[in-house]
């Protein structure tokens, strides 16, 4: 409610936008106790929808982003963007990355050795280059075309680790293949990121800006590891003589919230410093406790950031009223062709004979968090236009949605052609 | 930076006005990423000064408040409200007050009996009644007067706890009743802010409107006990059927902020409701494992309460260049005078032999969260002025900083006659 008037929450739209133009330099329009209700809302939402998906087989994550369309302006309305609500989805993101970081071990993917390599590879130059060229294809420009491409790359490694496990087959050599490849395609994709951060900053498409990028994103994860992981033990040590409580906490938050904030002053998104400060804390003798740590906050945090990408989709693309619907819905089927097509590829980039390739193929279909981390920076730079956001979130949840079946058949494909060779 | 204009960070202040005023509808002009290093920045200096607090033997919520006003406008001008902050430090006192409910157990204080009680009546009027009679004397209004006589009253349970422990004399009967009436305090304390709350809303005072809102907080506190205590275990057992993941956190975090907002909603503070959610989850068999999920987001947001608290001191109201300067020192004086002199008083309401009434009376002088929350309830709601903020805020922190030292030297005073009678 606001202190000048009689705007209320029951107020209509235009009472709500003169009060917010009247008095906003005079009181906080957002009023701590609606930003409360809208967290129960946005929580209780995630959880329920997240639980349906569970119950179907689903990733949850899957639910919470359509909780987040459900609640959004396309159909109840009930949350809308608003700068407290984009500043916790933040905070939820980066708790994820940094997350993310803390649960990878950069030397045990390195042994699954060239295989994973190659898929990671094959998996990231397919999407892009074909991306790019339907895009072109599209009439769209070169800046929208490298941001689509990019998009396409990312493997989800969470949803694929997921459904591995779902299945029981995460000791094969399937999925370590599938598990080091996504791994490389999350390096990979933040450096992709990084170059497409750049690119809606600065809207130049060079090989000199694109390199350069490239460069600064490599020196920042190499720097950040190769000083993080000699200073990091010490700077806790010092850290844990303070007789302040929950310094532990405190102190791992603040080193990803600072690597956070250094990545985004280089230019970087600051998910890349998020993930960097957990590679080098996943190396330290405290990992499980800042992980025992870390995980409640993500716990509130992260559903809120996925919550908050489903608000973003305006469905409204979709409809037959809107003129573009038919341009939307040919966009999104001839990406969701190449997403699925061009990873199904990169499973032929498997070295190692014995290996389902089709399994493979499969499991590197899922684009997630990364995927939908590059389309919101897109929208909200307006790189990329509402129709061709919805086209891409469209992707991610197709892809998602189709991976759990797809790879549990794909198995079971490959054990009918094995009993008779055995 | 402004995606509209040049201002950055760099730009000076009139820069940044004219940036605030003309772009604020078509940008966001907090950037997360702004927001995430005034995060870092926060917490390392909380840290900091609450470790040299500690240091000296002083608590360090102390040092979290010194924290804040370097931070702030009056010194380092690095950190200023804005709606984000102040969202976050609002969060931070609704999971505080909700730990301390967690912590609390009705049972234990009912069982230290009377004493408590007694201690905790007088503990509560006199400072009530000397605050609003000098307030008066001050020529101040009714309404600012009974604000100011209603800081005056409650006890930091935390400090004075937290000193006994420092001080190994937990187990005393001085102890348990200085605790005991503490709670007893913060529960009056509560409904007590109910009542100012209301008055700062509807700015009216008559025996009709705080004994409505007295019943309506007792009603709340009561109902949400009566309900709660057998309902909140049956939903928690519903929710840990859920498969997904960190529900545990979820539900308890969504129940306090439910309730938070509940208590909004009947007129009255969000921490009452918080309170109140925290005795009841106390009572429910998950207790333990809440505890330990809840305190890592305690530990990041709680001191971003203390520290906005602090950046909301105007410490200009001090300086001899402010013409109202003297006045606000004098009220600064006798407020504290009041303060101090009062709850000595209150240790002679033991009705118990053989305890030390002065330990009592001094374990009482802490005024501490529940103080400062109503002075910056009553600076945002307009009904008290920086200077009587600024007084108020200066009891807060002499009180708390004088009770360690006091109440070492009470023990000892005790300890001296006592060998003798031995």
């Amino acid at each position: 409610m606001c202190r000048f008037c009689s705007y209320a929450r029951s107020a209509r739209r235009p009472n709500r936008d003169r009060c917010k133009r009247e008095h906003m330099e005079q009181a906080a329009i957002i009023e701590p106790a609606e930003i409360v209700i809208k967290i129960v809302i946005i929580l209780v939402a995630a959880k329920l929808f997240g639980e349906l998906a569970e119950r179907v087989g689903q990733p949850s994550v899957l639910g919470e982003l359509l909780a987040g369309v459900v609640l959004g302006g396309s159909l109840l309305g009930l949350i809308e963007q608003n700068e407290v609500l984009r500043v916790l989805a933040e905070l939820g993101v980066i708790i994820l990355l940094f997350e993310i970081g803390l649960e990878s071990d950069l030397e045990e993917f390195l042994r699954v050795g060239s295989s994973a390599l190659a898929v990671a590879l094959v998996g990231i130059a397919g999407p892009f280059a074909a991306g790019y060229a339907a895009a072109l294809a599209f009439g769209l420009s070169h800046t929208v075309a490298i941001y689509i491409g990019a998009t396409l790359t990312a493997t989800s490694v969470g949803i694929t680790a997921r459904t591995l496990a779902d299945l029981g087959q995460l000791k094969t050599s399937e999925a370590k293949i599938i598990l080091g490849a996504a791994v490389i395609d999350d390096v990979l994709g933040l450096i992709i990121l990084a170059v497409v951060v750049g690119l809606a900053k600065t809207g130049i498409v060079n090989a000199w800006q694109i390199s350069k990028i490239t460069a600064l994103a490599i020196a920042f994860l190499v720097g950040a590891i190769a000083i993080g992981v000699p200073v990091a033990p010490r700077l806790l040590n010092v850290a844990k003589r303070l007789r302040t409580r929950g310094i532990l906490t405190v102190s791992a938050f603040v080193f990803c919230l600072g690597l956070a904030y250094l990545a985004h002053e280089l230019r970087l998104a600051t998910i890349v410093g998020a993930f960097a400060a957990g590679l080098v804390l996943a190396r330290t003798e405290d990992l499980a406790h800042i992980q025992e740590r870390i995980k409640p906050v993500a716990d509130i945090l992260v559903p809120v950031f996925f919550v908050m990408l489903g608000v973003s989709v305006d469905l409204s693309v979709f409809s037959p009223v809107n003129p573009h619907s038919q341009a939307v819905l040919v966009l999104t089927a001839t990406l969701l062709a190449i997403a699925i097509g061009t990873k199904l590829l990169a499973g032929l980039g498997v070295l190692r004979r014995g290996v389902k390739r089709l399994v493979v193929g499969v499991g590197m279909i899922p684009r997630g968090e990364v995927g939908l981390i590059f389309a919101s920076i897109g929208l909200a730079r307006n790189v990329i236009t509402p129709g061709e956001y919805a086209a891409i979130i469209a992707v991610v949840v197709f892809t998602t949605f189709a991976t759990p079946p797809l790879l549990k058949a794909a198995f079971q494909a490959g054990k009918k052609k094995v009993p008779i060779a055995e």
